[in-house]
């Protein structure tokens, strides 16, 4: 099994960057998204749950997600939690993952952990430009989320950006990879999918025998 | 034939990276280095040629690599110059370059020049701090070139680092992948070699037909 970590900021492509690779590999790969593992807050009220800040490295449960890629790593299923966005909280439902020979874990703090970064045989960080990345996000946020323009800006001053800042950008330093503009680079697209199918075809690890200290 | 252009700043792990490509793909591949190229200035007297910025675009005659890597395509050997880096002039001499399947071109600006970069199917640029990168090329350029740590330091500071953040450091942006570290990185060395030889096994260029507009 080779484990991908795909992070970068929001808007960044990195979630168009993991589907365009699964579709290039088809039934042999899995995405985990890293925001079905934000930390339960079952016990939390709705008013305390929206106090929490969602883009700091706490408001995610790693210990979880890393047991479930060792879990995945020798080979048994796990049981994916699914996340309400709605209400900020776990739902008691689960999606059964099975283990596939690639397992893609993306998110915006993917490379952040030292304990998460150590579970990846490659790991990628898509880096695309702040303002092209926020009209992404506030175009998505307005027309598919309800939400309107001044709440947008006003979480994404408060939070996104210096979480972003603090957090998101600095895990670049750890990727093996800087992919700029994400879903929309086809060249690197092209270049990643090709070690993952070297790797399909002959299932020789040349990144986990070649990776940095 | 594919080519890759591979950019980045001075001691940056470019040429190592370039090399390694070559010996994990074998015959199969030839290095072509952009300082071949620096502008013959053979009219010059040797004080001239020492007042010339030969960290800044104009130093080099693109039009001729340019030239070389059409002929390159089209099947026909090129004359790449020698030139004299002790007296900073092009020889009279020159290396016949034979076509290969795969034909990398590495140097400090490969991807400044928009006439070169079009010939380029992948564009990497390989990124490392700029305090590792003058360390490397202190230890360099005293070791084995016989320069003065205080001579290293003037030409660093008025030519070498003023030049890679006018012309370096922004063709980033152009590159497709972004290698940090250079030939220290067996990852995205192993990556990128994969995708190489995806293309030496089935003859298919998928990055071209996917290269971005």
């Amino acid at each position: 099994m080779l484990i991908l970590g795909i992070a970068g900021g929001t808007g960044s492509g990195k979630t168009t960057f993991a589907k365009a690779l699964q579709s290039a590999l088809g039934d042999s790969c899995v995405i985990v998204p890293q925001d079905a593992y934000y930390v339960a807050n079952t016990e939390l009220s709705f008013e305390d749950r929206l106090k929490v800040n969602y883009d700091h490295p706490d408001a995610f449960e790693d210990g979880l997600l890393i047991a479930h890629l060792r879990a995945l790593r020798s080979g048994r299923s796990v049981e994916v939690p699914v996340y309400d966005f709605a209400n900020y909280v776990r739902t008691s439902r689960t999606v059964t993952v099975e283990p596939r020979t690639i397992v893609i874990v993306e998110g915006i703090l993917v490379l952040h952990n030292p304990l998460l970064r150590a579970e990846f045989d490659l790991k990628v960080f898509v880096d695309t430009d702040p303002d092209v990345r926020i009209m992404r996000r506030l175009i998505r946020d307005v027309q598919q989320r309800g939400r309107t323009l001044e709440s947008v800006r006003t979480q994404y001053l408060e939070t996104v950006k210096p979480m972003h800042e603090a957090f998101v950008e600095p895990s670049k330093k750890y990727a093996d990879l800087i992919v700029p503009e994400g879903g929309r680079n086809q060249v690197a697209l092209e270049t990643v999918a090709a070690v993952l199918r070297q790797y399909l075809s002959d299932g020789k690890n040349r990144l986990t025998a070649a990776a940095r200290e």
